[in-house]
């Protein structure tokens, strides 16, 4: 048994939270709202964010105090969005306990900096990489939430370190494989936003499911070769938090990435997709960083340059899709 | 411009049929059923396996003759029920024009004798490796045959016979690769059955995309694991045959391995779901297939040994994924 703290309450920082305390630890959430706080410790249950989760375990409780929160924690989960991280993770800055492993469950590259979460928390909370782990994979909330089975990758450069957070999230519902290699797992789980928005592009312009396998096999690899280019290892792309995580995100029309795609896909402007899915999508950002990224290490990034043609100047599906292949016949 | 004959009228042959007339060539479908042949020779169409499709190109005909129909062919199509290929294609031996290419569409793995189709091919016209060639990807043939884009994998032992083919079949809206891995490209499209049939069981349970997404990988893994010991390059099995087809097939809930899969999940014994569904599913053979090439190479075959477990034993779809895992903590 582990104490493990929580920090944000969303829909997957309680799903993990109530992994957690299924395999046994003692579960502390701390959020920052006082109604999910109440929610959870008085009646053990997050209605704000996780609402298909009628009542969540005995053994997982809730505090809006920062310092409470983390005092006696042994494991350290950040759930926090992605682009909050730095700003959120700076109060908690000189209290996190020695020999804590923190545990990072965020997907996506900060904006300014184009840095990866690794690299956010790491910088914010002071940290050496042997205590700092990510955990990536196909691990939508809503279905960890109702006990679906799932695995996932726990990563850190200290190898005991990554196997001692895969114990303590591995439950009879819920798998964990460990790596050493955390800039692959960062990369695979921010960077699939990019492959995500072109095949809902795809969807939404009526293609089916081998124009989506198409994307999604060609956008994985490049990813895969941008990635090796920046010292991750090709395996990790082929593994459960680069494929495995893909194909869970590209098969599921209610995200974020996939929504805003469909209606690129449809003949909406970048702005009026914006203005109706109520702000603009994580894989927007991502597409230029990716562009950057292959401009950093010289390596082709097709899907990502066709994707920003989509964003800056309007091209259609077709385009974008022709675009993605030149005209030669060459070797995969 | 080529002269190319397809040998077999079913919905992927007529769909690649119009792939390779739309690119310029000549094409002659062959086919045993007078009313096909009579349907696409005199009104341009097959209304019996391809009803999508309201008038095949003009440079599109058809013949019941087999001398006639590969006399003059450059590349010759083989698009028959994988199963039946030995004996329909020993009629045709001795009337392959020489320097002709043999093109395989076909994915499985002959009953009884277990071998690929690349050997059942050579085997039964007597062909060098330089003039057989396999073509695998994510080509479901409702979606080819109305023009979505997609793209496809040629691979030949000779390169610039996958070369002549690939640019034989390549239009706007239907990119070829190539490779020289013949091996790799016959497995991933044979072996995938056993993954789309679990994948398949597990929608049938009730689980979502964290589940599919997981076998997918796990399985696409262990196939990628076989090949290699069967001297495939495992590129291949990351590439549009392996990866881009599993991810098309186990998208499109209309196969009849999902289907079975999918009753089998819903609890039905496999008797029962081979009634329900008119007969046995490919991947029902392929998973002993699969544990006998594990056997054979010493490979751990875990997805197959789970799903070989169902269709022999019965067991349930949470006792499959249970014994997917082993219960230690393992790199992926």
């Amino acid at each position: 048994m582990t104490n493990v703290t929580v920090l944000g309450a969303g829909a997957w920082g309680t799903a993990f939270g109530q992994v957690l305390a299924d395999a046994g630890n003692d579960v502390t959430m701390w959020a920052i709202e006082p109604e999910i706080v109440e929610g959870i410790r008085d009646h053990h249950r997050n209605a704000v964010r996780l609402p298909v989760v009628d009542r969540l375990p005995d053994n997982m409780t809730a505090t809006g105090d920062r310092a409470e929160a983390v005092r006696n924690a042994e494991i350290i989960v950040v759930a926090i969005a992605a682009q909050f991280a730095r700003v959120a993770l700076a109060e908690f800055k000189g209290m996190i306990p020695e020999n804590a492993i923190v545990v990072s469950l965020m997907k996506g590259i900060e904006r300014g900096t184009n840095k990866r979460m690794d690299e956010v928390v790491r910088e914010s909370l002071d940290l050496d990489a042997a205590h700092f782990a990510a955990v990536s994979g196909p691990n939508l909330s809503k279905e960890i939430a109702v006990r679906q089975p799932a695995a996932t990758v726990v990563g850190c450069a200290d190898l005991g370190n990554a196997e001692r957070v895969a114990r303590a999230c591995t439950t009879d519902y819920f798998k964990a494989f460990v790596t050493t290699d955390v800039i692959g797992l960062e990369m695979c789980g921010s960077l699939k936003n990019v492959v995500a928005l072109a095949v809902g592009m795809a969807r939404g312009a009526g293609y089916g499911e081998n124009t989506a396998a198409m994307i999604e096999t060609r956008g994985l690899a490049e990813l895969t070769a941008l990635g090796e280019a920046a010292g991750a290892d090709p395996k990790t792309f082929a593994g459960l938090a680069g494929v495995g995580d893909l194909i869970a995100t590209c098969g599921s029309p209610l995200s974020r990435n996939y929504t805003f795609g469909a209606n690129l896909g449809k003949g909406l402007t970048p702005d009026e997709a914006a203005k109706v899915s109520n702000g603009v999508a994580e894989g927007v950002p991502t597409t230029a960083a990716v562009v950057a990224l292959g401009e950093r290490y010289g390596m082709p990034t097709p899907l990502a340059n066709a994707m920003n043609r989509v964003l800056e100047e309007g091209i259609s599906c077709a385009d974008m899709l022709a675009q993605l292949f030149d005209g030669n016949i060459t070797a995969e």
